[in-house]
């Protein structure tokens, strides 16, 4: 499949930062198939949810974040607002070589969203579930990588995911039941993948004793396209946030789990299956009335 | 007005970062309003182009952005990528009081993006036009502010913009008549503005020569809420982007020209006309059925 990497559909524009412009054609596939995992959400009934860009470096400092996805991190970063430190800045914002010649900036408070599904835990933290919670949310992550491979492996990119907080059996239930939706919308757009057990990506892997316990007992499942593309995920969290953020269900912390789908792969996988021209691409919300209905 | 500043619908979460989450009701009103002038930019036949979060600040200080508004700027940064680095940081990632303990960090080259349209003429930089250029791009836009307000100022917001690209005519015909269709949208909603000659948020104002420009030859004009929120703005930049980027349309380079939505604004304009029950809201999607019939 390492041949089909350098595909370049028409509408795909790329800069040498690892970020994609999509238009067209390309990105109305790309509104069509969030629309699709937004259907599919409904089966859920899932309170859709807009959250910011940021996540206050605090919150996920709560679950060890930083020290388990070190290298991942972007953080938002502004000038000091003194009025003599914005105007050293305005007389020369660039040195030479284009890099920003920040002078003094502001303490450095927040995370450029790492995952879309960590703002729903921050959000609702305190709360007691009478009820399972079941969120569909969709944001723009952020994570520095070695290399970047355009609608592949980008420094920022889009996910949609569909998230549950409840026992542990409702959690279970809901990546069973949805896995199962995802897995027949695939068949109807005529995608073939592989589900796989994976891991993380951490910080230094092996020291680290959650990437251990995740080796041990598998709690990440990965859609995997045409061999080594991950379009989507699947994750049983545990206790692990519902813990950390103080989400009740019953007698002890909530349990979580979450169907991630990675918006700029799946565009990846339908014009590496069916070419460059969009009129041989499938209907997303034509497939995905067939497997709701 | 201002003792409307406080509404409070259901479905908004605000952070003391000058951010909000949107869900439930509100969420769903957010993206009829957006569907509502995507539809408004087919009268345009517009491309929808999805444009990265980042733009490169050397493109940026092509039209001396840092020097005008230095003081909205928001960047990326991340670690540098040395092992010891990452090391020392992944040991103690905050300090006391939270804030990120960033260690040494990597070149400071991109700014997360002030205003939806910029990416356009970035992205079309170079192009000589045979016939006008109509885009549509919406992005989630920074701006660091002295201070805060959920739905009317806030650090990141989203940006939904109408663009067009071309000879001087051209843009200021689809000025004039996108000018009109959103006055036909307002109607159509219910909501009441009043078109007001504005100036842009310049840095030391006094001193910058573009504002007093702005001054004498008026080249903005903001649709004012209640007298003090501008919710849409319609923008002549004459060939300013067009002789920066090299866009060429006819002899010389191409004038420009956008109308800007501030989604949230639109919200908080809705909610304090019709009140917080969304049954008392009206439906943008039926409004601009009646506009662009």
């Amino acid at each position: 499949m390492t041949a089909a990497t350098g595909i370049a559909p028409p509408g795909l524009g790329w800069r040498d930062n690892g970020q994609v412009t999509l238009s067209g054609p390309l990105q109305r596939l790309a509104t069509d198939l969030d629309a699709a995992f937004l259907h599919l959400a409904r089966s859920w009934a899932a309170v859709e949810e807009r959250h910011p860009p940021t996540i206050p470096a605090a919150e996920l400092h709560r679950i060890e974040y930083f020290e388990s996805f070190t290298h991942l991190a972007t953080f938002t970063v502004a000038l000091d607002a003194d009025e003599e430190n914005l105007e050293a800045f305005s007389r020369q914002p660039l040195g030479d070589d284009g890099v920003v010649a920040l002078r003094r900036s502001r303490p450095v408070t927040d995370v450029l969203t790492p995952a879309a599904c960590y703002h729903v835990y921050v959000h609702h933290q305190g709360e007691a579930l009478d009820t399972p919670l079941y969120v569909t949310t969709r944001n723009t992550c952020f994570r520095q990588e070695t290399s970047y491979e355009p609608l592949r492996r980008q420094s920022a990119f889009d996910m949609r995911e569909i998230v549950a907080v409840g026992t542990r059996d409702e959690v279970v239930r809901f990546l069973g039941e949805t896995t199962a939706l995802v897995d027949r919308l695939l068949v109807a757009l005529g995608l073939e993948i592989e589900w796989r057990v994976a891991t993380d990506p951490f910080f230094q892997p092996a020291r680290n004793p959650k990437y251990v316990l995740q080796r041990v007992q598998p709690t990440k499942h990965e859609a995997v396209f045409a061999g080594d593309l991950a379009i989507a995920s699947r994750n049983l969290h545990e206790q692990h946030f519902g813990a950390a953020f103080d989400l009740q269900r019953g007698d002890g912390p909530a349990a979580s789990g979450c169907v991630a789908f990675g918006l700029e792969r799946w565009l990846y996988a339908v014009v590496a299956t069916f070419g460059p021209d969009p009129a041989a691409w499938p209907d997303p919300m034509a497939a995905v009335a067939q497997v709701t209905q």
